[in-house]
């Protein structure tokens, strides 16, 4: 509450703080470092996570930008709608289920203040903000690929199930410390595997089972859906690329030391090299291979480098990291004609970033971390690849086989707009 | 200044620390937790302040995607002309109004940089900054009601009086220390009340004296008329959700302790769930209602969401917090055909979200707030309401008497862009 | 890496700190004022950093509106290339000519967590990063003078010398301890001649080579040409507001003390006053000048209003701060007509916002800084401008004998977009 006044501060205020804190009447050095610790790390976890969900804002503009005008504003609904989602269902069940550590209950409890938080560093709070908007980020990954097709309900209901169960799933295999941690010692440091290929098997499967969209694959050949807005999508990428520094750099978790800050500082680097060796690799490939350079794939190019490096983004020295997002970048763009050859239609092209380079990031972890092993990484990639895919596939079927996933045929041609939401994106200005 | 070199630190640097943070020639464990305790608080009003200045930009956009294409710069320009002006007229005579404590230019001294900020804990400048932007936030309420008919200088004079009077003087009464708080222990954690109540009786008695745009209500029938960009729509919905966490987080005003962080952490998840709440409950009432998804009611829902728990984020639980988004965000979709019913034109929803949700979350505070009772936030409520729209409709009735607030008939055909801004928004886009 | 568990803390976790902070087993009052700071700076650095790197996304909405959209995805390409050229270039070599002094890998060395970086007070990834983001805004600059005409490649090339070598040699002469520093006392807090004006200089010199747009300048008659999306731009000028605060705030360097927090805090609150200031001169102006309100130049008085209060961001009071917003504001709207005169064709205004602007803003330094003399900035001035017109100009005459820099007329006129991108920018909107 803000007040006219002061607030107090000096030897009144030093004695007014928590007995927490301070745990005797009189501050100690060691009460003050913790406190200051405590506060470092909370901080941390509170700017990592607004920037991560202003992530959100970049998937809603990358994916309205690269939709057709007729469905800009279905696509709008569901990424607002799949944020909200995600932090309903993460609250009700994911969490307890990634870090609860068998009792499922077991950390809905800290969901207040309380002693125990002093001995943790951080506020309960605030860990559960930012591991929240990872999992938002999981279910943004899907929108994209199935976009300009799927109906808006059988969507929401996968991301219910996406968010509450199956990425907090996978994710108590690694961070919840389970099976993939403790046995394998598999090594993903802010999550190119537990988020980014989980978001890519979802889509993946889903693109699968819902088909394509209705024009791009006809007798034989691909024809190109242009996006409605290239500044946006651009946007989407700049707005990716900043939340990015929030996703991989409070992924460290604690800010309270110099060794901890200094490591932050690292990944920040790290991050933002590989997202520039991306868009430069892409830029240069496109001109070599077509001779002109596709936007898109530049734009994909650098999400393509912030993915791969996503694993590891804190050992790798700088031109490692320029390498790993030069390479990412690489292996997106030659994705993106491989699904076009296997007719699987990615409208936002998340299926070559998040889940290739995802894939590649993780099973590089091993050049720069003495930690991880090629084989334990080669496991987590495939565990979570077989699990994911495998549940996506029952759920997406069982949607198809029950409410239906794709809309009539006219729908499609009208577009989602008109068919389930009744507001247009741009009235004025489509020529019709 | 950037030099090549070493910042200094260790003995020599702590020596060189100003005589005001150390009180003596070496450090004491007092000076050094007076000092930590200044950083985080000042840091905190800073990167509060900056994510509400953010905000602004959040409105533009909203209001830039609800406009028709024909007054989307002039939209713009009142944007960004009413965050300047907020900022010149808070400075010169607002803040004053509103903290000096019938001292007029009592706060005014405080402007520098002096002894007396290491007593409070902050400094000065970091305060008053952030108070600014939520005056400007104020204004921003307002703009969206309005657009589309009202002038652009006699907008400008409602916004200098409003920021530079009518917001501070509300102001005063509760977070300056006066009345409402010191008799009637009202409680407003960040202004449901005092910022978006006040923004939003300015903009109803603005809609009222201004007349509803040409075409909306002909023969008793209410016309909608689409806004041109829904991609712009949500992106400023975005960004009010994540200025939002400054909002509300830093109005703890205070970051130094485990305590204050830990509350603001808690503030952060519950401003969330709100959000998320009023996105959830607004998608499932237009199903419901309406069979198809009004996105811009899904997108005001998220921002009723956030206006009814901005009068009081931290001492509901988190299903408390959803629930008063959920609720708030109802009644926002309920007031919407009200308003039309009363031909009363909002055009981006301002009153719904910001009046509506706002006296809502503020009457429900004493729910989860023992400090509070409900008479003491209806009276809150109703003083308020009375002293803005008394003098909000002076000020509008005064303009219209004497400049004119509304442009001419054949002005609001061709739109406010050709007629005073003499920019068109998007010049190669329109089919005229 | 994310484990479930708790972060140790207390007297494990404190024994457990580096012993580089606290350089003996248990912490001391003077290792942990040092911890603490450490953390503070490079939090300092790091917030800065991801502020500025924003800005780069300002930059690219702007140009977005401000070119035509047979342009905009080119314009949306050179800006996502020219900040990925930037942070590898100034990682290659421009950092250690910036702050080499000297010893070419002198800095280089530095790049690793390292003992030194304790004795520092920050971490040399976070200055890194902070310094890498200035670099990428002087090439951001340059990219809008010659839009619409230039062709990709030589952009690039000329961002690659630019980035690499130009601006490091200027910023090594003051902020690397150089010859303006040392020997003229020239004070330029946060670059409205380093950066600013090292991007108007390079800006103004290829718009002169490369000559006007076709249609720009016809038989002694000025036919201005208008943006494609006015709120794109506005858009723009909010993030590089936002983005600002980090630019000249985070420049103090420090966040460790009272006095630095509480001077950041006033260089918030001058570089919003300056902004604000820019805005209300503009539109006053224009409405003197024009009698309508040009939004181009409302958007253009914010960015000059910035640009001019960064030289001297700290030392002005509030009044001060609003006067020279106003007065670079009034200048850049001054230069417009004066350019169009000269036949210098600046797309978005850039000459007139940042060298115009940067070149007032560093003239009045002494009149608030005492350290400050007019001849020292004078000398500072007209160095950076010989300088870096005499070495744009080389390249730009290299690049046009070489691979030539404009495209081919016919390509101008059905745009870069189709000519060197093959991806329209708004495929479904453009009747023509």
């Amino acid at each position: 509450m803000r007040k006219f006044g002061k607030i107090l501060f000096g030897a009144a205020a030093l004695s007014a703080l928590p007995a927490l804190a301070w745990g005797q009447d009189a501050p100690t050095l060691e009460s003050l470092a913790a406190n200051d610790a405590f506060v470092f790390n909370t901080l941390l976890f509170l700017i990592g996570g607004f920037l991560v969900m202003w992530m959100a804002a970049g998937f809603a503009m990358l994916e309205a930008g690269f939709v057709r005008t007729k469905n800009v504003s279905m696509q709008c609904l569901k990424n607002i709608t799949l944020y909200s989602v995600a932090g309903l269902m993460f609250w009700v069940v994911g969490y307890q289920l990634m870090y609860g550590g068998g009792t499922f209950f077991g950390k809905f409890a800290m969901m207040s203040y309380a002693a125990e938080d002093v001995g943790t560093g951080y506020s309960s709070y605030s860990d559960w903000f930012f591991q929240m908007v990872f999992c938002a980020t999981t279910a943004s990954i899907v929108s994209g690929t199935v976009a300009e097709r799927i109906k808006f309900w059988p969507f929401v209901i996968f991301t219910v199930l996406l968010t509450g169960f199956i990425y907090p799933i996978v994710g108590s295999w690694e961070w919840g410390g389970g099976y993939l941690d403790s046995k394998w010692g598999f090594s993903d440091f802010a999550g190119s595997t537990l988020v980014h290929s989980t978001g890519g098997w979802a889509a993946l499967i889903g693109a699968i089972v819902i088909g394509a969209r209705k024009g791009k694959y006809v007798d034989g050949n691909v024809h190109p859906i242009p996006g409605s807005s290239m500044p946006l999508a651009t946007l989407g990428v700049f707005i990716l690329w900043l939340g990015w520094f929030g996703f991989n750099g409070a992924s460290q978790l604690a800010m309270g030391t110099i060794s901890d800050a200094d490591s932050i500082a690292k990944i920040f680097v790290n991050t933002n090299m590989a997202a520039a060796a991306g868009v430069i690799a892409a830029v240069i490939y496109c001109q070599l291979r077509y001779g002109k350079i596709d936007l898109t794939l530049a734009l994909n190019g650098a999400l393509a480098g912030l993915v791969a490096i996503t694993a590891e983004p804190l050992t790798p020295s700088v031109p490692f990291a320029l390498l790993i997002g030069a390479i990412g970048s690489i292996l997106a763009c030659l994705t993106v004609p491989l699904l076009d050859k296997l007719k699987i239609d990615d409208v936002v092209g998340a299926i070559p970033v998040h889940l290739v380079a995802g894939i590649f990031g993780t099973l590089i972890v091993p050049l720069t971390n003495s930690e991880a092993t090629f084989i334990g990484q080669l496991v987590g990639v495939v565990m979570v690849g077989v699990f994911v895919s495998l549940v996506s596939a029952i759920i997406w079927f069982a949607l198809k086989a029950t409410i239906g996933v794709r809309v009539s045929e006219e729908d499609e041609y009208t577009g989602l707009d008109q068919a389930e939401i009744g507001v247009p994106s741009y009235p004025e200005f489509v020529n019709g």
